[in-house]
């Protein structure tokens, strides 16, 4: 059977299931329980009933038609994967969201009759919902709730992988599970509830000191902590964690079985709409519990990290500095000796050292883009046809994760070749290369008042190349941690989150010309007090690998410029130099 | 009878009118009417019943007790000027607003037993009064309307001013009123209104192509405009035009008299509820109209200036510059001399000078701030016993009107005496001057993408004094118009409107070094599409007033910097050179 009639068939199935409970439109998100970022394919209802495979998208089904919007990324594989389906890709204009859509496509079938939209509230955000809920209202519309969603109904049960957890050193990290219950106390305190739901996974793991692998390039496992003044109560089979583990931990940590969390909750219990879902909400109150709307107390705690979990990201960030800088060196051999690269042999060589280096695991798909795919800014499947070039630019976005489960997150674009059988760039690949690089430095050599927020850093990285009339589609940089894109804070237009002394993010600027090539330059950078300027914070470079000498075109640097570079040099030989 | 005496004895007539009313709080504004920025001291309720003068600040009164909400520019006179009154000042800190002070004065009432307080319906604006309603209904305090005020009926009426409106040439501000009408009408029929009521009299005197001289340093004058699809129905005495100018606009104003404006409104009438008084809002349903809150379709209409407009500001502002220049030759001179100078002298010889180059009035009043003086950033009364000595830095800030009745705003920042009596500058006087060149430089050479904000022109500004750890602690740059203050746009943290071609406004970063000095560099700018960058914006100087060279340190400057000041030169000596 041709995936398409695979996918007419489930559509089939769903449909008398939504007639069954008398719908006449659904609502199939493409994230998880967990709202992860990054969702397997097995765990999103919207893969399994489309066939669209992109990371973000929700569709719309009615009775008679079927929608699936998509922001820019996926447009070709959209129309691609959709043929031929019940389904037709909503093409999102820029600066549009996926949900708005949804709510743009729901009204325009509230025209057309549509009366009662089922939704999955186990995979959309109070926020999320607050949002339909309105359009759905001003449309005359009513939202159905589908516990479970209709598409999982459809589908039967999926397989869950549940690994070991592996708890970190309390001391590499900087706080015992205890001293971070304690700190969000004055939070849940201030906010006067008895007690927080945990429901993103690297808030959990993050309060919790455990990490897992039930998900591919993630650290996390499946679970929910209710955080009370006192301790942690976490939803997670208690045999998935080693006894003496389990009871080195005992003071903070209560375990109460995967499915049991909401039994005995009671009073006021906190939760926050942007990443807790409608069910979990509804669960809190269906106990006979109160929940509150907050921000979350871990979120800010998380984002700042400690001495300690900076001095662990340092280990894991100059370990992959080693990697990306072993695995140019062993590309330009491969060529030198005019042995052929792919794109995808280069990819499984990176992810072959970061192993060997010692990591646990890769933190996203390596981006291998040799020549005109570097412009296409999420360029994510390596192509095993597609030869490196000796001269040609290739684009290398890598990450992992070492023991203490902090992600890595670094990018570099180099000429394929070695220097000594390609001495100099052409003068374009130099403009290009130097300008982004300008950019990044803009970022990494920033200082800021205290308050600071990243739309302004934002401002001051894409200043440079704005000067020429360039710019790049995505933001300046993301906070990194547990996942490698979390927030606070947010290094773009959008990022009116104060920057904090222990922040890490990365500075990521770029340049893409389609069907020619692109330029990004990735840095993880910390916030420090500058010195000598009270109330002032200095941005600094956390990562070091090499930048490819024959890119960068001293002339259009400035003299502050060229300084900050030789200090760069400089660090970087001293990190090599040290154990 | 003292001066506090005077305070005390109005307070117990306001309170014995709260009595009659059943009031035990009353809140009294400081603005007007028409919710001028600047409010002449005979206009405000705030000045009469406490004597405090300041251009802001609003006052609470319960029974027993007053006070009066200061932000930190009026810290000392507030002190000052409330000594011995029933009033106490209620300071500020940094980002409080005077209405969340008047709120929490409220609520704090409230818990001894407040229970209704009295406003000013025609001095608050909509949005103003739904914060306070729902602060007052949070605290259990019912709000009730005074009008007219209870301050008015204590004091009884003042006479207002009322000179002879001054038609604009048409040609010369390039759109006619009957143009102007046509191009709303597009706004009005999107949000399904009949009618608009433009309440802001820089809105009403750029919509009719008519100035005033009603209020000093404006160019306004006292009325309400309806405007309609077809033509503009104006509340102001029709004597106050002469007949033929009148004559010559008939087809798309009619005089409706000052006080009959409401009557015959039917349908839906958009107001903006940030700018338009709750008696103005209420008048309208009062007449049976429905009042519909709109962002109003004058305001960004208003900002981006037509090419006419654009011209006659530059004619406006080369003759301004010239002032400035010729002031600061003469301050030299006088100098040189050996004569005095008083920061009195100085701005009385700036005011004489704008009026003989033609000037209608002035736009503010002047900022001659020698020495220490110009660290205060609104140092707005110049001392007659002040005078300016040698080798000091001078601050001086200006604006006027002319025949288009369109603001000019400019500051320099000079060494007192010429040249060839003082050769040079003190490093430290250089190093501040060249920094806030810089940071004037990064603001009138940026080139920005369509879409992008005040918030990013402001941290580009601001970056080069950052790198220093220094700032300035107010905005960037204003819009400037027929108001000196315009928005949009807003260059600051909080300017989320997009730049766009045509807009005109101030770039004026400054350095203040309490009990020392203080530098400011104001040049008016706009907006032009960047030439060979399509999607790029260019912001470009329109002032050219002279530089005081000695006060730059060029090897401080960039290349680009030198380059840019360079082209601004030869630009200034054109614009000398041509009638």
């Amino acid at each position: 059977m041709s995936k398409a009639s695979v996918v007419t068939e489930r559509v089939r199935a769903v449909r008398a299931l939504m007639r069954e409970q008398r719908l006449d439109g659904l609502i199939v998100r493409g994230t998880d329980r967990y709202l992860n970022e990054y969702v397997p394919a097995a765990e999103s209802t919207r893969v399994w009933l489309t066939g669209f495979t992109g990371s973000a998208g929700d569709a719309f089904l009615t009775l008679e038609r079927g929608w699936v919007a998509v922001d820019g990324r996926y447009t070709l594989q959209a129309d691609d994967e959709l043929a031929g389906t019940p389904f037709v890709p909503e093409h999102l204009p820029l600066g549009k969201s996926i949900g708005s859509a949804i709510a743009d496509l729901m009204r325009a079938a509230a025209e057309r009759g549509v009366r009662r939209v089922g939704y999955e509230p186990d995979r959309t955000s109070v926020k999320a919902f607050e949002a339909l809920e309105r359009a759905a209202s001003a449309a005359g519309v009513e939202l159905v709730p589908t516990l479970p969603s209709l598409v999982e109904l459809a589908r039967g049960p999926v397989k869950e992988r549940a690994l070991p957890l592996r708890p970190v050193d309390e001391a590499s990290v900087g706080r015992s599970v205890a001293e971070k219950v304690a700190l969000a106390r004055g939070a849940l305190e201030a906010a006067e509830v008895d007690a927080y739901a945990v429901v993103p996974l690297d808030a959990l793991a993050y309060l919790t000191n455990l990490r897992g692998d039930d998900f591919p390039y993630q650290a996390t496992f499946r679970g929910l902590g209710i955080l009370t003044r006192e301790r942690v109560l976490l939803a997670v089979d208690p045999e998935r964690l080693a006894p003496e583990a389990r009871e080195a931990r005992a003071d903070a940590i209560e375990w109460t079985g995967p499915k049991d969390w909401a039994e005995g909750l009671a009073g006021r219990v906190g939760f926050d709409p942007a990443d807790t879902t409608c069910a979990v909400r509804d669960a809190i109150a269906a106990a006979g519990a109160e929940a509150v709307p907050m921000p979350s107390p871990l979120a800010p705690m998380k984002a700042k990290k400690t001495p300690a979990e900076l001095e662990a990201m340092r280990r894991a960030f100059r370990a992959a500095d080693a990697v990306v800088d072993g695995v140019v060196a062993w590309v330009h051999e491969r060529l030198d000796a005019g042995e052929r690269v792919s794109e995808l042999d280069l990819a499984n060589e990176v992810e072959r050292r970061f192993l060997a280096s010692g990591a646990t695991g890769l933190s996203f798909r390596v981006i291998a883009a040799a020549g005109e795919h570097g412009a296409i800014i999420h360029y994510s499947t390596p192509d095993p046809e597609r030869f490196l070039e000796p001269d040609e630019l290739v684009l290398l976005d890598t990450g992992a994760y070492y023991a203490e489960g902090y992600a890595t997150d670094l990018t570099r674009t180099f000429l394929a070749g070695s220097p000594a059988r390609i001495p100099s760039a052409r003068p374009e690949q130099r403009r290009m290369f130097t300008l982004v690089l300008k950019a990044a430095i803009a970022g990494m050599s920033a200082r800021l008042p205290e308050g600071a927020t990243g739309v302004q850093l934002d401002a001051l990285v894409r200043a440079p190349l704005w000067a020429e009339g360039l710019d790049f589609r995505h933001g300046t940089g993301h906070g990194v941690g547990i996942n490698v894109h979390e927030a606070p804070p947010r290094i773009s237009t959008r990022g009116s989150d104060a920057l904090e002394v222990g922040h890490v993010f990365s500075i990521e600027p770029g340049l893409y010309l389609p069907g020619q090539g692109g330029v990004r330059i990735e840095n993880l950078c910390t916030v420090v007090p500058a010195e000598g300027a009270p109330g002032y914070l200095d941005v600094v470079p956390l990562t070091f690998a090499a930048l490819d000498e024959r890119l960068i075109d001293s002339d259009r640097l400035t003299a502050r410029e060229r300084r900050w570079l030789e200090g760069y040099r400089t660090e970087r030989a001293r990190g090599a130099a040290s154990p």
